[in-house]
């Protein structure tokens, strides 16, 4: 067995190949995993069933055996996305900000490839291929450590992910999957071979990795998304972008977690937009205010009094927490306080409310009158994404192909010296 | 005394200010710190003597003392420094990458400071100005560490600095200046107030950095810089650049510190490119071909065979590596094992293995044809930097003030919802 060492060193040997490769040669790649996911569908629904017959044996909860449970038509979206990423221009190579200097020296910064990406994910077993695909069109390799409960699936996955590069010419190596515990600690500290760690999951995971790690790490940390109804907003518009933002998709990041109300006029749009959310279904944890405003109107198995920690919490769940606020700055002192730099959203009507919201708010992702679900690759114009980060340095927000590079400084001279 | 926690916590708070400060303001605190430091000059040049005066009796390096020392100069260098801050654009509010998206939403990328930046240095007495200048105006608080031998000398800047903040209405928070060894531990664990911590030193301050950080780290490590002579060289212009880039300025980062040459070459090139580093009093460390192409040609005390820690080292000072190459991927290949990511340079008159080498090297500055020397923020039209990133996360190369901005995505609608 190959140590985490060899197999980072191995990836980062393979990766030069990949760096220099051109789009043809990687989109033949992606299209060479795509044909080779398909036609070996079958394995992969036996490899999983084994993985979900584990996990249901062990008792794991139903929401995370749906999470880690493939089907016919998961994957053929999983070859869909592949072949998406085809479609996406290739960052690598694009030159920005060229300039001709005073001395006839022509620059620019060039867009290359990271290196060596790794990121350590938890049951999800369509990171092994969405994650190939993404870093290798980038030029990047890649080293994945998953859950334990998807093993048996990651591995079948990796298993046609190493096919396809054999098949197209290009190094297995560029795909490394570590699959024990101890992998993690080991993978942390080969900062001379792996140039950035994205780790996806919860709170203690992120916090583990960033106090160990000697490889720069960007966090996809939790969306505790705000939007505020500001005075003055119109108020159907209110209505439909938190119904939207909170029960479209209850557990992705960039789902609604609280709602914050201008006092001025709760009480027209508390009762009308809590009559929505009660039809969907959504578990209401308020403030006294908020409360008041609506009592008697609402189920009582659906509200009740928020604690300290539901101002907090992402639910990913068809619960949402409301405060009543008294103006704009209470409104941004909460978000500041409780939000976790993710995505923030106002609706107002006021044009000067909408820019300083834009200016006071430092999140990831800042929507003025749209549901905070646009916060998302896709429908930012990236195209596929990795996750959306919550880091400040290199990548803030969604992360896609781009997002996957660095660029480096090119200078072409005809013998220029400095003086 | 507060604690590094209270500081870095106070740094954040102040920051708000800055980061929605207009840049008229921003430059007006830039032009009154340099006015201060005018009229403080004599302070600065008598708290400097007494560092001078420790140093001296300690029995550091004269190159140490000297790089320690301050003069009228110098002071006035400094002021300049700053002056010439205010003139660069502020990047703060910059939208790129703006698009309307199919369903109407206006969506851009917004550069936004990145919050609390915070420096380790050892001594550099001009560091609490400049980087203070150029947090600053990007709209950062800046917590900055220097050594011990400069500690009068940074304590009456940091005083300087907090006299123009108190004077244009910024919280003089936003400069916190720690003095112990041991607030370096502190400061490493202060993630939740801290965006990004630069170490500026030796390669055991920035080991030690990163094995501790939880904050995200760009290294300014070495620069152990090659310039290639390829086959076909035009060997005027590569005599020229090798001198430049040697002997300009030996102990900047981007100076070259390893002579490549092709083997066709050598003779031709190598004696006349040695007569000239000889008379720069040049110290050779040479690969055995080349000892055998310029034997007796050059003073014995300047040259000696190079050993293997001659192809790591940074020398930063007068002595020059050479190694006679087999040919383009010989020298590629030894680029790619001892390189530091820096700078690295191609003197060619071939379009191809010009073309070729900016896509083989990864380092932060790749060149063909000009001096090592142009990886510099004012050589490449950034202005002023803060140093040169061998990281390549965030920032690769010279770190101006773009690069001490993060983007935030700002996304403007009219009541979208997600479908």
């Amino acid at each position: 067995m190959a140590t985490v060492e060899e197999l980072c060193k191995a990836a980062k040997a393979g990766q030069t190949a990949l760096a220099t490769a051109s789009s043809e040669r990687k989109d033949t790649l992606l299209r060479t995993i795509a044909a080779h996911l398909e036609r070996d569908a079958t394995s992969v629904l036996t490899e999983n069933q084994r993985d979900v017959d584990a996990a249901t044996a062990a008792g794991l909860s139903p929401a995370l055996i749906d999470r880690l449970r493939l089907d016919d038509r998961r994957v053929h979206a999983l070859v869909n996305a592949v072949l998406d990423i085809v479609k996406l221009q290739d960052p690598v190579g694009e030159v920005e900000h060229s300039a001709i200097r005073p001395n006839g020296l022509r620059v620019g910064r060039m867009r290359i490839p990271l290196g060596v990406v790794a990121m350590i994910f938890e049951a999800r077993p369509n990171i092994v291929v969405d994650a190939s695909a993404l870093c290798f069109k980038s030029g990047n390799a890649v080293v994945l450590k998953g859950g334990k409960e998807a093993a048996h699936t990651n591995a079948v996955l990796a298993r046609i992910v190493h096919g396809a590069l054999e098949a197209t010419g290009f190094s297995p190596d560029v795909l490394a999957l570590l699959t024990l515990r101890s992998d993690v600690d080991e993978l942390l500290v080969q900062q001379d071979t792996v140039d950035l760690v994205i780790p996806r999951g919860g709170e203690s995971l992120i916090r583990s990795v960033v106090a160990k790690s000697r490889i720069p790490v960007v966090q996809h940390y939790k969306g505790n998304c705000h939007l505020y109804v500001d005075a003055g907003a119109d108020l159907d518009m209110a209505r439909r972008i938190v119904l939207n933002a909170k029960a479209q998709r209850p557990s992705a990041c960039n789902a609604l977690e609280t709602l914050l109300v201008h006092e001025s006029v709760a009480a027209a749009f508390l009762p009308v937009a809590f009559a929505e959310l009660q039809a969907a279904r959504v578990e209401l944890r308020v403030c006294p205010r908020t409360l008041a405003a609506v009592a008697g109107q609402i189920f009582e198995s659906l509200l009740r009094e928020a604690t300290e920690s539901d101002w907090h919490d992402e639910f990913l769940d068809l619960v949402l927490a409301v405060k009543v606020v008294t103006g704009y700055d209470d409104a941004v002192a909460h978000i500041r306080h409780y939000g976790s730099n993710h995505t923030e959203a106002i609706v107002t009507e006021d044009y000067g409310r909408a820019n300083r919201f834009i200016a006071d708010i430092g999140a990831s992702c800042v929507l003025v009158n749209a549901s905070t679900r646009f916060n998302d690759g896709g429908e930012l114009g990236l195209g596929a994404e990795i996750g959306i980060s919550t880091s400040k340095l290199h990548a803030y927000g969604p992360m896609g192909l781009r997002e996957l590079t660095t660029q480096k400084w090119v200078v072409n001279g005809m013998g220029q010296v400095r003086s």
